[in-house]
């Protein structure tokens, strides 16, 4: 079928290319005049598509999405329909919905995993909308998703997809911080002499085997103590959003949020508390608050 | 070659049947009578083995463990090798290879991971002991391993085996606990219709595709929402030990612990915490401590 796509970066230039290898007609468009785009401006776009449209928004979330799909509001008609495929939160999706409801264009989320390895292994989707909007632009999805039976869910109502792509990347949090604990462990321990071959060697027959895990094997190849990566994480933003909807449904998710915090802290995030904790400790024990006494208790 | 097996439960004695299949001679005991046994006492199990000898160790972890050694400590000779594939703790390894040792019989501790799946699938096995004796027994451990690359490893000195199953089991601990917030989160929302049907879409093509993932989709196959299983988890003492041995080496490992804090406080380990929590509340500010208003705040 056709479609637009607006944002051809890493993830939609990838997208469109294995939507084209399955024989999909797709018009893209770049703000960038050198990301290879089909047309130069969303005007052109939205007239090289033939009524009813569908048209992928893959820009980065917050103000470019928020703008793209206002402009999209302006110049789309009645029975097209848009798709968010960036990492929009769940609440703006809804938001976005009623704006293009009122000229009556669908609208549909949807929370793509995959990464880089996406365009030849295919997408994992998640998507929130009506019925009616996803059965129109299934074909579009059955040509991303992985080959098999897995990899594309109908999750809920609008919001429905970004919500689960949202918990699906929090459970990664978690997972990554589940094998660094453990690799962390072996690492400063006597008992095991090659951490990483051991965790590799669990890539079959564990119960811990993984994707996650497969990329482990991968990242640890050439530096198996991976001494050169640096030991600062940064966040995508889902993991904290996800503890928020969680906190809000009153579920508690400490492993989740244990792997967040991590991170911020590996950013600085904790450095006010504990310059507190160091000051206190000084105060009341007379303890020493050089760096070097710090670091090894 | 041939190999004596105590315990011919359900680890043990699907072991023993893919080693038979791998055409091994595997000469078994066990305590229980019914438990199809080739012999009937430890003496008879060394009698029926040609020296130099392979004892593998397969009973409950602690006493047993520690008294079936002590009885090979005595009943083997020299140049004779024990394997514990039990789930020892790593600490209680260097004592048992000491004291065997002293009779100049080997001692490997071999960590198994893969479960009731383990006979069909292979099992991973993570070995710790002297290079000398994992070599000798290394045709059972090839054996007993998955196919392919994967599933074994020597991780390092006596202890080491069980270590590297300690912190498998650590990891695997963090790994359920992400999916279990990420589903409980869908769970409570309104935003995901199926939270089952949304983490099977996971299972290709996403960055959390796992073999916990599969066994997830065949534990929600005809419970969706998993209402028939009890809210109360068990644990079998892995994750406590490393994160003992992590506190030890200065690794803070948050997310194992948040793991195994509420399966602790499943099983009610939280309660006294709880009581006084809720007492000071109506203390201070005159709450109601009826359980319906617990509930629901």
């Amino acid at each position: 079928m056709q479609m637009g796509m607006i944002g051809l970066g890493r993830m939609g230039g990838n997208m469109v290319k294995r939507l084209r290898e399955h024989g999909h007609e797709i018009v893209g468009y770049d703000m960038n005049p050198d990301s290879g785009r089909d047309v130069a401006s969303l005007e052109a776009l939205v007239g090289a598509l033939a009524a009813p449209r569908v048209v992928w928004v893959m820009v980065p979330a917050g103000k470019p999405t928020e703008s793209t799909i206002a402009k999209l509001g302006e110049l789309l008609e009645p029975g097209d329909i848009v798709v968010d495929g960036g990492n929009s939160k769940y609440t703006e999706d809804r938001e976005h919905a009623a704006t293009l409801a009122q000229r009556g264009i669908g609208f549909l989320d949807c929370g793509v995993s995959g990464g880089v390895w996406g365009e030849a292994r295919g997408y994992a989707l998640m998507i929130g909308g009506s019925d009616e909007d996803y059965e129109r632009v299934r074909p579009i999805f059955e040509a991303l998703k992985p080959e098999g039976d897995y990899g594309l869910v109908h999750a809920g109502p609008v919001g429905g997809g970004h919500f689960a792509k949202m918990v699906h990347n929090g459970i990664e949090y978690g997972m990554m911080q589940a094998f660094g604990e453990g690799f962390a462990t072996m690492m400063r321990s006597e008992y095991v002499t090659d951490p990483a071959a051991t965790m590799d060697s669990w890539r079959e027959g564990s119960v811990v085997a993984s994707w996650l895990l497969d990329l482990f094997d991968n990242a640890t190849e050439h530096d198996p103590s991976l001494k050169g990566v640096p030991a600062v994480a940064n966040e995508s933003g889902e993991a904290r959003w996800m503890v928020e909807a969680a906190l809000e449904l009153g579920v508690p998710t400490p492993a989740t949020a244990a792997a967040l915090w991590q991170r911020q802290t590996s950013r600085g995030g904790a450095d006010d508390i504990l310059r507190v904790v160091t000051a206190l400790r000084a105060q009341f024990g007379g303890h020493v608050t050089k760096v070097d006494e710090i670091a090894t208790h």
